[in-house]
């Protein structure tokens, strides 16, 4: 297949693009590099070096033995998206280019502004080109469970029957999204569902939980321009990220709150799986179709935990710590997603989140002294309230009456 | 109160200025004067002149004996928002400044792209200044009913109480837009909803039925200045406004397709009177509350052949005809929206739709000649297919083979 990947330079996009290429699809890709800034400005650094784009284009030649078709373009020019999908007129197009991190949209009006506009308007703009050049292409968008909230119910994929007042209809299932970046998500999955029915687009939205890991099969891992990404910073570190940037320098492993907040995981290889299962499975030419993509649940206190341990057995030991929720969120609440989508269509689930959090954990080793300058970024200051001030610690030992704190905390934030 | 209206040049904000002025409220404006734009762009005109802001500014302080505080600026600025804020301190904003047409929305990718950007960034833009310069102030968000879309349940006011797998929530009630426009508000929507739980902003957001009529109580009848618009283009003028348009210059009134499309209706002057009642009944503190604000439901054939009627009372012989759907909409479906919220705040339905279209046509002869000039902009061209071209006749009589054109319309479109 012919396929572009948008945001291609990103953490899913590189990864994606060897493994792609490792099973002879022809890939193109498009990336302003935004990421690369975004993390700089947030005073932060992959704590694993990526090479730059130029060494990453060169290594792909050798590897895989042809070229990567490459535009260095923005997704909110028009003409940029329409002239790609005219000259490599692609089976399909993979959307990750968008601004990925919830409190990075949270820290002022300029920076949910640019969010929501960034990624509404390029999703937009892939839609159009998609109808006018390449309408049988098949999008397939990155989305986010985090579209859809903590309800006390069941989350289903994407749609739900639903009977009320005695009627019946099958509706797109409610999203309560709880940031900029998450509702940015959440229109999006409105305007390419329009355009699936009114245009006869075929789309996959991929409602993907929290992605963790360094490595996919593809990657020559003796050549270090293969490597994708590893942020530990507030906005574009993940909490997963944060505990073993912390565990690999001896910093305590940070835990938001009372730690009960529930989420959706799964290691980079099996996303990589997953968005390859999706790309060569479309669907119908007018269906728009939703995918729960993750594996396991777990709260963040248990995978600060299970870090700890895994960091154990690697001579590594960590304390875990409590911090003051810099979010506004419920820290206690039902999750009880489906994902069976993926499963129907083969996907096997790889390796227990242990083996995968030990690579990961390798992987930092060498880059200890990289990710102690830069210590001060894995402490958060962007609040959900706007308020940006270093939040505190919940310890029980660390002042008196933290007790107190530590309960409206637990009881707190939600709903 | 001290009220600010956002759109205070357009259809409604002209109006509501003169209500709120009348019961001793403060108003402040802002517009960017962008509604005569758009009616320029697409070659059309109010069939009521309108004065210029000016001398709409110079009348209001006549008529009421006050200063009307006024900023020519743009809600995509955050400066000029919190500018506004800080001058005038309101208890309540009204925002009315979007881009309010489906077909100017779907036109191409620049008038999609504009919509989205402008509607979703000015509210962002709002909700910020609330938070950071007058958080206890009552925002009434004008949305629309076309939010909800016609699913095949009946619309509660926002939210659902659902029982799905034997667990239960309140949540909000999906929406399932058809125009990069209505889109547009449901992003808003989401939008504001975030905010109110996040900052404890409180709003009102108005999921408004299609408005019709020329007069309010408030307006001095014998000044030209007190005049509100009525366009009657493709893109600002409503199917009601076209009938009346095309009633009074004795061309057929154009019905869309089959003509089973239901909406609900209100007359301007009860759109000004809930509105008030939103203002005047604030919500508490952190409450999104969601008003579904209309007075009747007709489908859109039934409604040309009420203007039919009406006109005949007037003189004026209508023939009726039938255009192929531009749109691509469902023509035959369930609609049975609630309408509680307002009631029960005391709203008291003024006219019936007869009396109410008899002012609209009496207010219109006197301008035949002027809507006469400008006849063409009442054929559609704009198609939700993209493809921009004059539609045809469904009649009967126009053409052989029409029968099933109109059959295929009929069930067509769908779902």
């Amino acid at each position: 297949m012919r396929i572009v990947i948008a945001g291609i330079d990103g953490y899913l996009g590189w990864p994606l693009a060897q493994h792609l290429a490792a099973r002879e699809h022809e890939v193109a890709g498009v990336d302003l590099f935004l990421r690369r800034r975004w993390v700089d400005e947030m005073a932060g650094v992959s704590a694993i070096p990526v090479a730059s784009w130029d060494e990453r284009a060169q290594y792909f030649r050798t590897r895989f033995g042809r070229e990567l078709v490459f535009r260095a373009g923005d997704l909110c020019e028009y003409a940029v998206v329409h002239q790609l999908l005219a000259d490599f007129r692609p089976d399909a197009i993979v959307h990750l280019g968008e601004m990925p991190s919830a409190p990075y949209s949270m820290m002022d009006v300029q920076h949910a502004v640019f969010t929501q506009q960034n990624n509404v308007v390029g999703t937009l703009n892939l839609l159009f080109a998609l109808r006018d050049v390449t309408p049988d292409a098949h999008l397939v968008k990155l989305g986010t469970m985090g579209e859809y909230g903590t309800p006390n119910l069941d989350i289903p994929e994407g749609f739900f029957e639903v009977e009320y007042r005695g009627r019946r209809d099958t509706l797109p299932f409610p999203r309560q999204a709880n940031s900029w970046y998450h509702l940015s998500k959440v229109h999006d999955s409105a305007n390419v569902t329009f355009a699936c029915r009114v245009w006869g687009l075929r789309s996959t939205d991929i409602m993907q939980g929290v992605v963790y890991g360094t490595r996919v099969e593809a990657m020559d891992l003796d050549d270090q321009r293969c490597r994708t990404r590893l942020d530990f910073d507030q906005c574009f570190g993940t909490a997963l990220n944060r505990y073993c940037a912390q565990a690999v320098i001896g910093e305590p492993l940070s835990v938001y709150g009372s730690g009960g907040q529930k989420r959706g995981f799964l290691p980079l290889r099996d996303s990589i799986q997953c968005l390859t299962l999706a790309l060569e499975n479309p669907p119908a030419r007018g269906e728009y179709r939703v995918f729960n993509q993750f594996e396991d649940v777990y709260d963040v206190a248990t995978l600060a935990a299970k870090v700890q341990q895994v960091a154990r057995g690697l001579g590594l030991d960590a304390r875990i710590t409590r911090l003051e929720n810099p979010r506004t969120e419920t820290e206690h609440h039902h999750y009880a997603p489906d994902h069976e989508h993926l499963l129907a269509l083969g996907y096997q689930p790889t390796r227990d989140m242990d083996t995968e959090l030990a690579d990961v954990l390798a992987d930092l080793i060498p880059h200890r002294e990289r990710i102690a300058e830069r210590r001060a970024v894995l402490e958060p200051d962007i609040r959900w309230s706007g308020e940006r001030k270093k939040v505190g610690s919940l310890d029980e030992a660390a002042a008196p009456g933290t007790r107190a704190r530590v309960q409206r905390a637990a009881s707190g934030a939600g709903s």
